[in-house]
């Protein structure tokens, strides 16, 4: 594509931008290579002629630096004009509805975004005017569900009178506002002219692969705020991804305000303000839908509680010792299932969290559940004995489990007033010998977070179970920091490289039963995390995950690594703190830098 | 100490503080149990004797919540006064002399440390007054060096007017800034009454072990801001560590401004804003120095040399691919020592390097020196054949480094005018065979980069030399991550917790030369690293090391737990971002979280 129109294309840039080249005189130009951006000196005389960093990584390859690639057809054009920021204009298509809102803010934030790419001159150094027309086909379709068709076509051309055109059509906001964020990705801000360009023809037809495609963050092993969980929420939406699926109580706290039980928050916060209060929730809802983003609530039962609950008996084992010996990680607690008033307060909980949610899928977590906990409480073992005749194996514990998950669904259910989809974690009810009985598939999505070669996940394939993936040697974002309990290393090491998640193909691993794969999800569990480091523990090693799910790609990681590094600058540019892949010089000559990379040949 | 007198305080504290009790109902109080502080529930009626978390945490236990660990005489009462954040007066003790000034910033620094622990209304709730001596002994010295005696004593008492004062004695500003430290770490925030605090009666004596405690930033593999350094250096002092040693330039990039030679920043810096000019450097310095930090300024040669360099003809191999032939990362670059007009441009460098820090040691690098680079590069190989007669062999390539490194070293004595300290890093050159032949050991210290148990380490403690210890297998804060080369993880994986860096003790490896040590440095080489992550990488990690420097103590990681958790809380107070080690409620539940803790036995 370059090769032939170089030439062509910096010629007509420069028949405009001419006289606002920069009073400096540029030291580098950038040369497209064999489809990679190369930094090469100006020579003498050919300053005019020279070539931004951000507008060879736009044109060089096929993808440009789009994340995630475009699915369907792409075209980009080698033509960049300049463009005013003040005269972009975002237009809602047809007319006021209930999808109109959802792109105001979508717009708003659209703008913001190639407000932060350029200087206060660029911005303000004129240019042609952008309108960009929002054309949804549905207006009504304003919550994400797994149904949601989050496709789009995005088309920039010039009009007559020489303004520039971006038309996104899209049946549902959920795909216009992924047109949205591809066209941000087309606009740049070549800081040799100082000035923000876009392509004068783009044609782009995409849609992802999968239709759930997270993060999930954990609120309850350490507080994390909500001017970090926005942010996350904005790398979410940069990347395409499309759920936030939020731990957010624990064992070790319970930040989660809750209307109708305000007492378990103010037991079981870590501090007064390390809360989040009826309005925050409704805040990151609202906000993470404008971004497209679904935000999935999880309550963790029966394991997973403790404090908050200390002035109920409805927990056992809280904080036994030796913890090893009652649960995974201190402090222990599990739910006692045979407390029936217990049954009341969750009732209570999601109620609450069904009227800030609005869920279209909820998550009751049911990971780790200690049997040793249960079987080490007297009263638990009297009652099984007592109420069924049901003695102390794995399959009585089992059954007392069903008490609680049945009894919980039921009261989800009586508040939700209809039967959405409920995703539990693999765990023992979840072994084959189990999981029929006990978790009917037509209602309950598997995700799993053991490895992506455990049996169990081709088992809860083969009996037709909808999954999403978590494998944790490949998407525990938590993995590789120092020893908590004990030295050395924590348990999931080692660390986890942003080429092992962009490796980790549902469609491979899922083979010809792959379609029962909604998608999966990155896991941060925040033991050893909080507002410090959620960025960079995250990004941009999700933004690989991200790519995998939205386009199943038949390449491995080591195509996307030039694209990878310009989306990892996008984040930072964005104000996410992500971590740095590699020193700057790999990016400023791609390909340069890894092991058989097509400039290490001899 | 607490078990008697527990009441006591308690009384006392409420004699005149009761009146601010805060409106909300306090639900937690903190009860030291067998030397650890734990959250439990406030009884009604007892609200009023209610104790912080930080009041605990001062008191609970020997060395109170002070890190690094005091090594004299420590005594911190069990009587805690509210004080007056805007009556708080640092005296200079002897009057205006060349100490003075520094006092002043530090005192200065002191002020805005205690108010970022409170809130405003508790800077602004009255107390007693804070008087705080400081009385330095030698008013003349105003540098850091290997000799500077940084001992200290700081003693907290009452005047019969009811006002409190505090005394730091110390030979020199160095000792007494250190003193100021530990005064900073006795004030508290209590939270329940939401006042500053301070205990009645203090005395403590101190002084380090080791003069030489450092951490090594690289700011050419990726560019780090001005205010990232600033950061850095502020955990630096918050943790009685004393240098920064900042290893400018690589073959990366050249971010350093040279008065004398702008065109290496000009070709070389990653872009015009990624640069230190001289204001920069002059201004990191003078912080530093304000702080109790040495700025060891690394230029590194002949290796790690490349962009920058590109009018010249002084750099041989410079991104020659496939680099791992010439290098171990790329890009490659090494200068060719056969240039005579190089030793200028060398000395050049030195100049302004030695004018803008004014050293009292320098740093050389001379690691990673590629023999095949030389050798791959004919005109070198020539030369040496032309000039000496020498040959292709490994004692030849020896003797070429000579060359560059007596030149090198003789024109940076010429500007320097004396003959400082060089630092090196083990190499090729610090192998048993050429060491003493080449670097004198009265000129040269040997920094070791190889793991703790490698050979050259007691073989270079045998030769005599003076050694920094800085092996990677514990004192690397770069490893762990994802390969970026290759996939996988990073060349020195796993990533190394706190734990490793606090039981690295140079004593032990030392042996019956330990006083040949002059300390220790953690390094981050930042290939994966900028600003959105150095705070993280480094700290709280960079901590451990700092009590096993300034302490040497015989305990290992298991006694310093919870103290290193409350020091990453004040880090984090103080704005550095340090990565969190464990949930929050292993910070209420002192030792509830480590296996074989004391709260862990059945």
């Amino acid at each position: 594509m370059w090769s032939n129109s170089c030439i062509f294309f910096v010629i007509l840039v420069l028949s405009f931008i001419g006289e606002n080249l920069c009073q400096t005189t540029p030291v580098w130009t950038y040369e497209c290579i064999e489809g990679y951006c190369q930094k090469r000196r100006i020579t003498p005389g050919s300053e005019n002629t020279a070539i931004s960093l951000s507008a060879c990584q736009l044109l060089c390859s096929g993808y440009g630096s789009l994340w995630p690639q475009p699915t369907g057809e792409i075209s980009i054009g080698n033509v960049l004009v300049h463009i005013n920021f003040n005269s972009i204009d975002i237009l809602e298509g047809r007319g006021e509805n209930s999808v109109a809102s959802l792109i105001r803010a979508g717009g708003k934030n659209f703008k913001k975004q190639i407000e932060s790419l350029a200087t206060p001159r660029a911005i303000n150094s004129g240019g042609k005017s952008l309108i960009v027309t929002m054309d949804i086909a549905d207006p009504e379709k304003t919550q994400l569900t797994l149904d949601t068709d989050e496709s789009y076509s995005l088309k920039v051309s010039e009009t007559s009178d020489g303004r520039m055109n971006a038309t996104i059509s899209a049946p549902t906001y959920f795909g216009g506002r992924h047109g949205l964020e591809t066209l941000g990705q087309v606009i740049i801000y070549d800081d040799l002219r100082d000035q923000l360009q876009m392509p004068k023809d783009v044609y782009i037809t995409d849609k992802p692969v999968y239709p759930y495609r997270g993060i999930l963050l954990d609120t309850a092993r350490n507080y994390i705020s909500v001017a970090t969980i926005k942010r996350t929420i904005d790398a979410i939406s940069a990347s395409k991804l499309n759920t936030l699926h939020w731990h957010i109580t624990d064992t070790h706290s319970f930040p989660y305000v809750s209307t109708s039980r305000p007492e378990l928050s103010q037991i079981g916060a870590y501090s007064k303000k390390k809360v989040y209060t009826p309005s925050d929730v409704e805040e990151i809802v609202k906000y993470a839908k404008e971004r497209g983003v679904r935000v999935l609530p999880e309550f963790d039962a029966p394991a997973h509680v403790g404090e908050g609950w200390q002035d109920t008996d409805f927990v056992a084992c809280f904080n036994k010792q030796p913890w090893q010996d009652y649960c995974v990680e201190p402090p222990c607690g599990q739910f006692d299932p045979t407390r029936p008033k217990l049954y009341d307060a969750l009732e209570n909980i999601y109620k609450d969290m069904i009227a800030q949610f609005n869920p279209d899928i909820f998550h009751m977590g049911g990971d780790e559940v200690s049997m040793s906990c249960w079987n080490s409480t007297p009263s638990i073992v009297e009652w099984m004995k007592a109420a069924y005749g049901w003695d102390r194996k794995e399959e009585d514990f089992i059954k007392l489990w069903d008490v609680f998950q049945s009894q919980a669904l039921e009261r989800f259910d009586r508040q939700a007033g209809k039967k959405i989809p409920i995703v539990m974690w693999t765990s023992t009810l979840t072994k084959k010998e189990y999981v029929e009985q006990y978790l009917p598939k037509d209602r309950y999505i598997i995700q799993i977070w053991t490895t992506g070669r455990d049996k169990v996940v081709s088992e809860l394939l083969d009996a037709g179970y909808r999954l999403i993936l978590s494998n944790y040697d490949a998407l525990y974002l938590d993995c590789g920091y120092a020893g908590w309990v004990q030295g050395g290393n924590n348990w999931c090491s080692p660390y986890i490289g942003w080429q092992k998640l962009y490796d980790n193909s549902p469609a491979e691993i899922g083979g010809n039963r792959k379609n029962q794969f909604l998608g999966a999800e990155a896991a941060l569990w925040t033991e050893q995390v909080d507002d410090t480091s959620v960025d960079s523990r995250i990004w941009p090693r999700a933004a690989a995950l991200a790519e995998r799910l939205w386009a199943e790609p038949t390449t491995n990681w080591r195509a996307a690594e030039p694209r990878m590094l310009i989306h990892r600058q996008r984040l930072v540019n964005r104000g996410i703190q992500a971590d740095a892949l590699e020193p700057e010089w790999c990016l400023q000559y791609e390909e340069n830098c890894p092991l058989g990379g097509k400039f290490n040949r001899p």
